[in-house]
């Protein structure tokens, strides 16, 4: 029997190789968040799907586990996505008048696997700024993101920059409802022109034009340009088009190993986003490792407006990326009741290192750990020898 | 709002100083069982309610959450115990023949809180030893399970320690429904003598005399030799005992800090153990800490039947106990584009420090952290001076 046959579909099980690799990640994605002054917090698991969803839009509706509550006979969500939790506890328990930095790192939980062979569990690690409404704060969490995939090993990344409030402005004079809006930002981000025509037949020529303009302007820095020359030159999208710019130019100057593009049509990922957004790819790979952005409106539906930047990635994902583990060593040691060999186990375990203690009758099994050294009595003294 | 008034009963937002602990005893507790050759294991939040409930009887299941599976249509659990898991981890992913010893820390969720104030999500860290019969495995767990209490600043810990073959030799030629056994289980954890001759009524005089003997079994180490006196003289209760002597005279010798107990009533918890068990508590705590004994069955229903012998605890209720946090300090920088600032800002960092960078506009504002230095231009370079 293997594994597949037994859990849900897009569900696994993380087994030891895989599990310490993740481990060390989400310490060093900790230990760094931490170094620019991010502080830990831990939302739970189940909310009140009410809060849990309020103001993130259908997808994330679609996407949350529903379950009844025995004590209170109302509805529970099963976080799909841990932003909204923190904008609560930001506007909440915090209720901090200045910059807040809050980072996290746990599960959540899909209904439907994000794409073909993503996991319904990833591992969610996350940032995010509250308080502060210029683009420093998108520069800092970009910075930050960037430094958590150098410590994956990925060195080379990909960042593509995109802009809520351009489509939004294009989309101004039009009025869509939810449904057929989802499908247009799926045609946005897939390029595809015939379903875009489909669906905006009844739209005003202009807005059709800018659409179709739209498609286009994916790439490299020439898109900048061109945006400014074929969209509507509305407040909003030069505001947008500034802003990605000064984003632009910082990264390129602070990190010039990373590869800056544009893509000002992607509106995929949940609706709480409402100014930059940008994802992270690996050198080569199609599945963004990281998304994040401005949502100055998420907290809103907590009755507190606060300006908030931030990004997640999921661990399971990063792994299978990072570059792989070095392989472990560790001291074999005989099980034994003698204080002095005691003692000498529990200083080496001290000082860091596995000592793996061979239980009586197991002496001729092989060892999971890749015992290179043993700990044994020599001349009525117990030191490492090599093995 | 509080968060009270927003989130479900028994489920709280875990907040920077609370969670910044937590996760430093996480780390400590997964550093030391890898020093003993644990290796970590991840399993699913999710799995299909069959195989998460297999073989582990009525009081796990009612903890269980339970929802259906949009892609098979199937009942899926959430979690409530890990231990299930990776004993078919054990049996059927890494299916090895020696001693294999697994480790794993995360979230497991109740439908019901296990006591007054308990949390319904606590985050559960464990460790497990399959594969090996003898008593060694149960004193490897338990001086794990000390140790990882030590690192929480709890240095004079109470085991109690009891033995599930006990009350199950007693109730031998008893039959009993599930539900009248869990009755009686609880009659017996809470020493109900009245509960317990309601139930028993119909037994055996022998059988209740013996249960009456097991109310009065708990306290110092007399409670051993009363039992050899006064419980029948079986083959599995002999065993039992002359068990839990051998390992409490280990335990004392090794941890003369530890006070032991016996209590050889108590069933309290799954009913998947089969030997030993044992329970840690802080000085004057009445609930305990720690949870573990010896489940050779738990892996049968994988089709593999190995001995193995574990413990769990909850991390949310051990930083409860645990010594206090010191206060954290950190460095403030101003925001720029500098070259030297970047750099100095990058390097300090590195060494482990919390370096917050104002954000333009944010100068005034008071800091979440304790700045105690500040990065300055002082004669043209970046260096720190106090605050």
């Amino acid at each position: 029997m293997s594994s597949a046959w037994l859990l849900p579909e897009h569900i696994a099980d993380v087994l030891p190789s895989q599990a310490r690799r993740i481990e060390e990640l989400r310490r060093a994605l900790l230990d760094m968040a931490r170094g620019y002054g991010f502080e830990l917090v831990m939302p739970p698991l189940l909310e009140h799907l009410d809060s849990l969803l309020s103001g993130t839009g259908r997808e994330l509706d679609l996407k949350t586990f529903k379950l009844v509550d025995q004590l209170s006979g109302r509805t529970l969500g099963l976080r799909a996505d841990t932003t909204p939790q923190v904008a609560r506890i930001d506007a909440h328990l915090l209720n901090r008048r200045g910059v807040t930095r809050l980072a996290y790192c746990g599960p959540v939980l899909h209904t439907r696997p994000e794409r073909l062979h993503a996991t319904r569990e990833p591992l969610q690690f996350g940032a995010e700024i509250y308080g502060h409404a210029g683009l420093e704060a998108e520069l800092e969490v970009i910075e930050l993101a960037l430094d958590g995939l150098r410590s994956a090993g990925i060195e080379r990344p990909v960042l593509d920059l995109g802009d809520a409030r351009v489509v939004r402005a294009v989309l101004a004079d039009s009025s869509l409802d939810a449904g057929r809006l989802d499908e247009l930002v799926s045609a946005l981000a897939h390029k595809d022109g015939g379903a875009m025509a489909a669906l905006t037949a009844e739209f005003p020529p202009e807005t059709r034009q800018a659409l179709s303009t739209l498609l286009r302007l994916y790439g490299g820095s020439d898109v900048l340009q061109a945006a400014r020359t074929h969209l509507p030159a509305r407040a909003p999208i030069t505001a947008a088009l500034d802003d990605l710019e000064w984003l632009a130019s910082h990264v390129r100057r602070t990190h010039p190993q990373v590869r800056v593009g544009f893509d000002l049509a992607d509106m995929s990922g949940y609706a709480y986003y409402s100014g930059v957004r940008f994802a992270l790819y690996g050198e080569g790979a199609s599945d963004s490792l990281v998304r994040g952005g401005r949502y100055d409106e998420v907290g809103a539906v907590f009755g507190r407006k606060r300006p908030a930047v931030g990004f997640s990635l999921d661990l399971k994902s990063l792994v299978d990326l990072a570059t792989p583990h070095p392989p472990r060593v560790a001291i074999r040691a005989p099980w034994g009741e003698d204080a002095a060999l005691r003692a000498a186990v529990r200083q080496l375990r001290e000082q860091g290192e596995t000592v793996v203690c061979v239980l009586p009758g197991h002496e001729h099994e092989g060892q999971e750990f890749d015992c290179d050294r043993e700990l044994a009595c020599i001349d009525g003294r117990w030191a490492l020898r090599a093995l």
